[in-house]
């Protein structure tokens, strides 16, 4: 469907094509935003708005409503500059996935897509020539939501392969939605990897003047360029405004918002750094960079699932993927329970070979199996607890223990080993 | 395996028996604990103490170990005193579940026990007596993560029975590891009740002086005895310490940490009241109290499932079990996405008449399905978001809509309608 001949006359009459930012007066409210191409479903008297917050709205436009232009679309323009290594910075490498940070919104569309390249990426940020000499390549140009096990598996080869080639530091621009399952990947596959290897985002896309993209890819040269720190990292907003970064350890960090700037949080663990919006950094304990090469071992197991326990969960519903699975993370209640009836088919699992691992769905705090009867009926019947390690982070992890060992009993110690500070010390818990 | 010959008549000689309060050294290390009964797994020279934190330590014993017995373990009396209703004070009713809250640790076992009577706990808590007439009684004894659907239609029941004979408000402890589903399940099958229904749950057991169950339970009462607010309401400590209370809106609360006193926390909403350790309330906007009669709609469709979305996820995995359920709520990437293989599977289920419902697994935050292709082509494969309602929540509601309604539409329609401050105003999202 499309606009009505009257709405789409009035719109033409005072210039408001796609892209333009309109004001519009409507049904007793008032709306700012950017005028968004025509929607399948919408009514024909409808307009859509983005609204500054990103969000649209659809908007009702009777004889009544005054619409009001307020700005024509700006053509998107692109600088190719290319410029000269200087001496005394230290190289970092860029290697482009996709995501929010590097996309632009469409006005013909009205979607997001991802289509930045990774130089006009740097170029967005001029200071970034102050801080550290950089490189771009583009790997992917995929949203993180379609990031699978391959392309981790890609990515952690091409990492290696720029620090060993002599990049100081690796900074990966990725889509959000599933960026802290890719630093838990690249943290197992790199393990004790000489060098920094970031993965930055954003939440708002790049063409927009309210873009976090410029101000993270920024913090995160700073902290690769400082040289102090080696290991993989999630650096993000750490506050709303433009001060404060975070540097989260890989497997510690999980998106615990859908649109804040500082959706990103560390998980049972500090973050390693807090980078200011001055450039200065508060480091806290960590591994030192140094010169040994990098080594992907990026074997992973794909016959894992990763579940949520919850009331009602009936194991007949569950019983074929949790026996054909060689790996079952399940986020379990409080401190790392099912309901009853699930025990005898998680215990048929265990006596199957397969690897059963309980975490919680509560995400902060530990697993502790030894307090209620159903965490020992859970030990009895062979799952193994994880202390405070993310669902999402066991999952990773599980899928790599698999493939690194020789059967399961290796795995389940790989499992309980903290291996990238993806746990705590789990010597006073489930003893 | 039991404890070596030298470590039982060392404990022996010393009168350190199960349930004393034993000081440690070991291993460089000091540990004051309750002994807990020797755990078949563990080694014959290990003792297993419950630390002030709640949880168990195994410490090893050699000869160079100091133990010392602090307090020797006192034995648990029951008193059962009778108390006459005093007029000018209102009238709750505790139904008893189980759960930590009515739990006390079983020193020849070493695990926690549902075992205190209701009357047990009202005596436990000398206050409340001048709160409010209490009156108790028990309908179930389990842990909270063994409540099924089952319980939550029983339950519904008892509190609309008990309203409906004159009570002004109900009291339920239960368990917290599922406590907020089963408040979301009695928010839709209660809908308008005319008096407040509060879950309170505890983190330490109630035979523990660290417990936060009379507390906990001091607070509910007088939020029910204020004749304020209606509505299903969670109540616990908004602090670690005893100084201020969360009444949580009851499909809007999340247990957030596995082991803290504060672990509940409101989502995408204020709590409706903070009540001050002084018996002061602050109340946020809510529904008042009124005489109308409690009405329990306590049908529930069970061929629901909850999951949640994750890089690797595969269709054929989940093929049988997404074609197989009547609703799916999936806890999806960021604004509410999955990765695009398993969109096919998606429409499919669609198509067959299965109402998928998107919710993120980001917890806080709302999804908005129409930024990213990915949301887009949910959408057109016939999914639905439901703005920011919590992924547990939605599932709770779904098995409702699917009973409370004529056909898949209905069902939507229902998902997508506010009704107990389970979401807020979608108006301004996936237009």
């Amino acid at each position: 469907m499309s606009y009505s001949e009257t709405l789409s006359k009035r719109l033409g009459s005072i210039g408001a094509t796609e892209g333009a930012k309109l004001s519009v007066a409507a049904g007793g409210k008032k709306y700012t935003g950017t005028l968004m191409p025509h929607h399948d479903f919408s009514a024909e008297d409808v307009i859509v708005l983005k609204l500054k917050s990103g969000y649209n709205v659809g908007v009702r436009i009777d004889v009544d409503s005054r619409i009001e232009v307020l700005e024509r679309p700006i053509p998107r323009e692109r600088t190719e500059a290319s410029v000269e290594p200087r001496a005394g910075l230290r190289n970092l490498v860029l290697i482009g996935t996709g995501g929010t940070i590097a996309s632009y919104v469409d006005y013909r569309t009205g979607a997001v897509h991802p289509a930045f390249s990774a130089s006009d990426l740097i170029n967005a940020v001029p200071e970034i020539r102050e801080v550290a000499n950089m490189e771009a390549r583009v790997l992917f140009s995929i949203f993180s939501e379609n990031m699978d096990v391959g392309h981790w598996q890609e990515l952690a080869s091409a990492v290696a392969e720029e620090i060993n080639r002599g990049a100081d530091g690796v900074v990966i621009p990725h889509g959000t939605d599933t960026m802290g399952y890719t630093a838990a990947a690249l943290s197992f596959m790199l393990g004790e990897v000489p060098k920094p290897v970031v993965l930055v985002g954003a939440q708002r896309s790049s063409d927009r003047p309210s873009s976090d993209a410029p101000s993270n890819l920024l913090a995160s040269a700073r902290f690769c360029a400082s040289g102090e720190r080696a290991g993989v990292f999630v650096i993000m907003h750490d506050t709303p405004g433009d001060d404060s970064f975070a540097a989260h350890i890989g497997p510690r960090v999980r998106k615990m918002h859908t649109s804040r700037r500082d959706a990103f949080r560390s998980i049972n663990s500090p973050p390693a750094a807090l980078i200011g919006g001055d450039g200065s950094i508060d480091f806290g304990p960590g591994r030192q960079v140094s010169r040994g090469k990098a080594v992907a071992r990026t074997a992973m197991e794909r016959k894992v699932v990763l579940l949520q326990s919850y009331p009602g969960m009936d194991p007949e519903t569950f019983r074929e993927i949790i026996l054909g699975s060689r790996g079952v993370v399940i986020a379990g209640s409080g401190l790392g329970h099912v309901n009853g009836n699930m025990v005898p088919l998680i215990k048929e699992a265990c006596d199957a070979g397969t690897v059963v691992v309980m975490t919680s769905q509560c995400i902060s705090g530990s697993t502790n199996m030894n307090v209620y009867d159903t965490g020992r009926d859970l030990l009895s019947a062979g799952a193994i607890s994880v202390a405070d390690m993310l669902p999402e982070t066991a999952y990773v992890k599980l899928m790599w223990a698999l493939a690194n060992s020789h059967d399961a009993e290796e795995a389940k110690r790989i499992m309980r080993t903290p291996l990238a500070g993806e746990m705590g010390d789990r010597r006073t818990i489930d003893v």
